[in-house]
């Protein structure tokens, strides 16, 4: 495939939805052609799975029922939406992929990560050119997320001790597998979307 | 677990859905407890899975992606339905369950049977005590389901060769694994019925 597969991963309120519209807009006025997705969700099918997902109480699907849901939802985005991009060769920006499964389900309810990795391994295959890490102190995320007051408070419900654990699991995920970059989220936005061009443009350089 | 796990099998017009109502009736009429239930379906969040798979064009999904959405289903399933009732001492009738998953997403649209069969000993775990294979020539199945003219076409759509294939894979299943009884579902209903409460009641008495 000749097109750039990029995620972009964090905790809740880390900023990472923000700046990957930011570097789809930069990279598009670069004249780079760029699919801009999301996940859950990022194809007509998957919607709809991310909706029967996020939709009801936060306790309505098990773990490992939630682990199939997005499993399904991720197989129906890599065919209909992510393959088809990167054969044309577009740089694709995906907001979350497989390792927001791994951590939000393989790492903050049990310890699920032996089947998240052996469902991704034998379902999906796929795995980002550059995974994009927004890190931000949780007790800063939570207060971000929380005063969005956005429709899908699914995940930021679960509080302070969940986005804790999840933003550890990150890290440690991004020391474990090299595509991984590390961004200070902290920062005025203006500042990581400088850092988040340069990342992207160094890894277009080199593909 | 005390209670017993019976399934019915076969292709769109086997009469097993019948013969499952029946059963339930007959048993409850010996003093049994039973928890009579279907797939895909038989919890309120799998039957909402349910109408995501049966609703819509049968291209709507791949068959990986069915696979996914159907064992998200069965563990919700198993979770909310079939463990609990069992742990009471039911005797569960599913009107399918998991080797229906095995024909109709393993061998029908291409060989994903290694697929299912992995997903399945690591999501799911748990096979019936019993399993009733309705045997019929398709032909007279799909005259059966056409007339019904239910509202879910959705595999009955598939036709005469796609059930034929359905029936020779349930016959090899059948051949492997010793939890199978095959039913000729040929003859009139209240024949197949007895033939039916003999089998689990034999298998009630060596329970």
């Amino acid at each position: 495939m000749a097109g750039l597969f990029i995620s972009f991963e964090g905790i809740d309120g880390s900023g990472k939805s923000t700046q990957a519209r930011l570097l789809a807009e930069a990279l598009r006025a670069l004249g780079h052609d760029v699919t801009l997705t999301r996940e859950p969700g990022g194809s007509p099918g998957a919607e709809e799975i991310r909706r029967l997902v996020l939709e009801g109480a936060a306790d309505r699907w098990s773990a490992e029922t939630e682990i199939l849901l997005f499993t399904a939802a991720r197989r129906d985005h890599v065919e209909k939406t992510i393959r088809p991009a990167l054969a044309r060769g577009d740089v694709v920006i995906s907001d979350r992929f497989a390792d927001s499964t791994r951590i939000f389900q393989g790492i903050t309810r049990g310890d699920l990560s032996a089947t998240v990795d052996t469902l991704h391994d034998l379902m999906i295959g796929l795995e980002p050119d550059l995974t994009l890490l927004f890190d931000l102190d949780p007790a800063e995320g939570l207060a971000r997320a929380t005063a969005r007051a956005g429709a899908e408070m699914r995940f930021e419900d679960m509080g302070l001790a969940f986005q804790t654990r999840a933003r550890s699991g990150f890290l440690a995920l991004a020391e474990r597998h090299s595509r991984f970059r590390v961004i200070d989220g902290a920062r005025a936005p203006q500042v990581v979307a400088a850092d988040t061009l340069a990342l992207a443009t160094a890894a277009l350089g080199g593909h």
